[in-house]
């Protein structure tokens, strides 16, 4: 019987994204089942191979037929055991063996990584990474997420903690990180970033167009403040221009020690496309070596909430191969 | 007839250092030419070739018996191909075909790679490294050099620029650098660096000790530095805990990326020791997430001016596995 089905998962606090893939990476069939984060998380396992083990039959696939399961999840994986050192988003106490207990559910080989590795590892599939040899993810939405890939092989690190972009510290004395420190990047350049940055700094520029949407809805976000920098208002412009230039000054540096063919931004804040990308990549080149910023070119994420199953499976691929 | 030899090339603007190795790394002799850089470095693979050919038959080796040449060369490598970008310090003009010169003359296969690339693995294969799967490597001397390892290999980058940990951007506003732009990392931290601070700033601090040598000898040197520091010189110590902390961050960034196992420090700045070692852990692990610092250690590099070779010959074991 041929081995031809892949089959990924992305664990999220809230819900489980599965996919049944064709070895191509085509989608045969994708789906959610819920997080149940009850009991530290314990059932979580069981609810993924009772759910798949249903949609493999209702496809008529034997499960002698998958290659093997790639699974992502949040926090710091051990890649080589798939055991979970925390994931407290999920409950899972320390180290969770995720990958063990599929196992021995299945009969199939596992392979776990962590969500951001994954997604990057997806975007360089199937979206805009077209299977670069070095690339940098970056995912901006209520923090900074990243994933690296060097030698076409995600870049786990020793204890499962590299691509950790968002806490590049920026400055050294700059806001409270939700890592406890301060001055990271996510503090300045992430959706929650931008934000306290314009409602604090909003009653010195008493004209600004965002007085509005601040009144109307009690709470500004990330788009309001691209739409009044596309309106002409000097202060979102001024936001963007403050994340674009402290954004495009890590980038560069991570870019000097990866050297990349593309950097791929995503998540929410990416949704404002030229209007980041543009000054981003104008801040980028000045900080970076030039031999390092011609040879890479930054690409808006294309995969959305997919990227994370379809990275999972092309694991599955990779580890195989 | 078995393959149980190894040879490893690395060559400077100076000399071109050379070894054979026992399978396991052993040594069985290492030897030096001068680099002939005449005609922009035309002849340099035949002079390899030629001297490692006569140093074989004085061993009694036949070169069937030899697994593969691995060779370091400065500047940008394609590493696929074995071309050379550029390596002004040699006299080569673009894409020179090292790689394909050297196989044609010797009928082996031959592995070419950056030479601060192939210190890094050579350290990781027998000197601090201990074979670990994620390192990084730095070298302080005249400039700052970086090599880095994920996944048990070189990260080359997309056109050999990987790992010039020396180029991230520290200050925008700093000192002129080599490559053209201002405020990199090795501006503040090389040895140069930190000799043209002393030399700048001595004026201020008329009763430094540095007086004493810099009068004597006409300049400094940072070993002046370290020994001053070492006497209570409090101008000194001001100078070494700039470099630690500008160098802390910065290496604290590189590991958010690669959380790496070990992170070696080389060159001639590093016969400091823990002069240099104990307040730039302290800087980094102050910069650093607890979960990146905790896993790992720093170590002076153990191999000296045998880096190169020992990385070259390693270079071809790996690609031959």
């Amino acid at each position: 019987m041929s081995k031809k089905f892949l089959v990924g998962i992305d664990i999220g606090g809230t819900s489980i994204k599965m996919a049944v893939f064709e070895d191509d990476g085509t989608i045969i069939d994708k789906w959610e089942i819920p997080t149940n984060k009850d009991n530290q998380g314990v059932s979580i396992p069981g609810d993924i191979w009772t759910s798949l083990e249903n949609k493999l039959k209702e496809h008529s696939i034997d499960p002698k037929e998958v290659q093997g399961m790639g699974v992502g999840a949040p926090g710091f994986i051990d890649s080589d055991t798939g055991s979970i050192y925390e994931a407290v988003n999920i409950g899972w106490k320390k180290n969770f063996d995720l990958g063990k207990q599929l196992q021995a559910l299945s009969g199939l080989p596992v392979f776990v990584d962590n969500d951001a590795n994954l997604a990057a590892l997806g975007e360089n599939w199937k979206g805009a990474g077209n299977l670069a040899e070095n690339l940098i993810a970056i995912t901006i939405g209520t923090g900074v997420g990243g994933g690296i890939i060097t030698n076409g092989q995600v870049v786990n690190g020793s204890n499962g903690t590299a691509g950790e972009i968002g806490h590049i510290m920026v400055e050294a004395d700059g806001y409270a990180c939700n890592c406890g420190r301060k001055g990271c990047l996510e503090t300045v350049t992430s959706a929650t970033g931008m934000v306290r940055q314009a409602k604090e700094k909003l009653k010195d520029n008493p004209n600004s167009l965002l007085k509005t949407p601040l009144e109307k809805n009690g709470d500004l976000t990330t788009k309001d403040i691209f739409d009044a920098a596309k309106e002409g208002d000097a202060f979102s412009i001024s936001i963007i221009e403050r994340v674009a230039d402290v954004l495009g000054l890590a980038i560069a540096n991570v870019a000097t020690i990866v050297n990349p063919s593309k950097i791929v931004i995503g998540g929410g804040v990416s949704k404002a496309g030229d209007q980041l990308l543009i000054p981003l990549r104008k801040a980028f080149d000045s900080f970076c070596l030039p031999r390092i910023s011609e040879a890479c070119e930054f690409r808006i994420a294309q995969l959305g909430n997919d990227a994370g199953v379809v990275g999972a499976a092309y694991l599955v691929k990779q580890k195989l191969s």
